[in-house]
């Protein structure tokens, strides 16, 4: 992972699969490459190989299970998704939480195989106890503006600020701030707060012209860093 | 969906992905062909594209969420599936229970989309119950007997009985009769005692030589066929 | 259980529990007895005990556990809820659902023991499915309606009316209409309807004056029903 | 919470409720009076009110719900069962896993109560993360142990010295080892390995004589504590 660090949540929006996922992760590999910055997409489990064989970014699974190789009917295991062509995965997303000793054994898993790892998290005091099972991040996202269009920049600013103190508490796990960013000012906020980086979702798969908002987020998120 | 119904579950197992999994695939499509007898793989969901794009035979997920496109990290949604190039789907296995309502959900979303769909249960008072939801078919699987070596059509052939005596009393339903399937004349006595196919896994997967293994089901189901 | 069904669910508000829940129970004893109308109240697991020793109207749990005697921590069996003096028990309630199978170990428990059951269901498709398993009643509920304070009976009667006639499928089963009631006339409208009676929550919990709403709400009941 | 800990859990087997039920923690106060050693008992929550009004010692919840009074059927809240008598609850049992995000939520819940917690966790690599959120104990238990008669001391006394190494790092938590304690060697080697107590389940409530087993475990228990 390389700071900033932008993840993109694809979800399972219209636009999170087939062809038009496919030509969204074309154009952010562009952004990436044109900004000489690293940008993280998470796709549908489904779309992993699709889009990890199209685009040099770092693709990640949205969800993995903490399992070994075996009788798991329906699991996506980290096995599964490395093979699929993942460089990781997020984690305990508020759409899809997971219990602690099921996150300890993913990343176990995880690590073994050399996958990255981002989990998300509600509030800023789980951050140590999760930080201490050493995934690559921890994503802090309050629930409440996950796609709300107001940013955790703006309408909790406190809840990175108290993150980003927790989480210099552990060694080498990066902090990304993330629920409701919509504009390039947000990003901005997030980043000049102290946080590694930003996570997004509907602001852009849901984008009239996502390039522009990428674009956008890429540059406020340097912008903040260089002033740091 | 064809009679008689060989419905294979790759699991998660070691076998179950990658480079092996496509040949797998590609000798399955082969018995398939040779025999003329519809032969369904259910195939983790990072395989589903890979698999489907090598083969003629129905790829299966081996689950689907009922949830429309949207914000949900993590989910399998029927369109995803389909997209990526499903025919059907398992669902509730024992692995992998859902809701009733969840199900309803996911049945009528999967109508919708013309996607085909196997509900499996535990026990054969549910088989109208779930029948009633209008799956495609309904596979019965004692969850004591799955992976055991020890069949349904050995250890408990009165599951079977009475699951074919109850799937006739909701119209245009298969029954698969599926749990510890190993041999030939497991697949034989549970197509002879009324069930329209059989679930198997282990059996295939993890065989030294899965071809004389599914050559022998299809041989079996067959005869059994045959014979009623 | 007897016509108009009358079920008050105390959920877990303020006043369902200790002094106040006491008290509420034997108010609403009096008004079954000064109304000859059975009226019926789901309390909280802790409180079935104190309850059912000071009143003798019917007391539910509002959820079991379809699990045997055994080393089960944190569950609620029928044998517990049984030995604590509940007549019987809602299960899959909108905010506590439970699996299919779950739902049949837990009736199958339940009638062993005498105890009367309320499944919740959502939909009125799936009230022959459930009906099928054999509860004493089955209780529909709109979830979006819940707690709302706009009434199943007035936003959505047709809910009401193909339940009731979901539920002419099985034999001896009751149907009771739940979601949102409010005013007597929502308790009118549902029996008129068809339904065999009503759940009720926050109309009773969070009243001022409960015991004119219960009133209120058995004389509107067993006017509907006269008018039948 | 004094130490030598000794809780012993009731779970949910046919002494766990009723007049047994009774008659046995009224039989373990009498040892914990002439021990002057403390007894915690966590009781199904049918059981709080008629347990604790019986006996002096200190009765749990086998489970509580991180939620606030409101309306949530079937929910155990911290409200309820400090209501019922209880002075604290177990967490997170292996039969009875939560989320940790639901175990914040209830903790403090219980903090604001003056309700004792202890959380079981399946890992000495999950004390520190768990420890961090200040319950008043962590009780590791491996779960492939727990019922198998097999003790933690005997099978696996290194998850009892790595967890209270890392109990260490924690202030203020105690750290209670369980798991297949079925001797009073077991509850021994425990303790002497540096745990504040033990948590026993089957080895008391299927013992012939229980009153002789929690004697012996109690005697143990203070020969380690004095020996340490």
């Amino acid at each position: 992972m390389r700071v900033p660090i932008i993840l993109i949540n694809f979800k399972a929006y219209e636009t999170s699969y087939g062809r038009k996922a496919v030509q969204l992760a074309k154009m952010i590999e562009k952004v990436s490459i044109d900004t000489s910055t690293e940008i993280i997409i998470a796709v549908p489990s489904t779309m992993i190989t699709r889009i990890s064989e199209q685009v040099s970014i770092p693709v990640y699974a949205q969800h993995v299970d903490g399992l070994p190789e075996g009788p798991h009917t329906g699991a996506i295991t980290p096995e599964l998704i490395k093979d699929a062509g993942a460089r990781g995965s997020l984690l305990n997303h508020s759409e899809r939480r997971v219990r602690l000793d099921e996150m300890d054994d993913a990343l176990r898993r995880m690590k073994k195989l050399g996958l990255e790892s981002v989990i998300c998290v509600d509030r800023y005091e789980l951050v140590v106890p999760i930080g201490m099972l050493k995934p690559t991040a921890v994503l802090i996202e309050p629930p409440e503006l996950i796609g709300s269009g107001v940013s955790v920049s703006k309408a909790r600013p406190e809840v990175i600020t108290n993150a980003v103190q927790e989480i210099r508490k552990v060694d080498n796990v990066y902090l990304i701030a993330g629920a409701g960013i919509t504009l390039g000012e947000d990003v901005y906020v997030a980043i000049k707060l102290g946080s590694d980086g930003v996570g997004v979702a509907s602001a852009v798969m849901k984008a009239k012209d996502p390039q522009k908002v990428v674009e956008d987020f890429v540059r406020n998120a340097q912008r903040a860093l260089d002033e740091r």
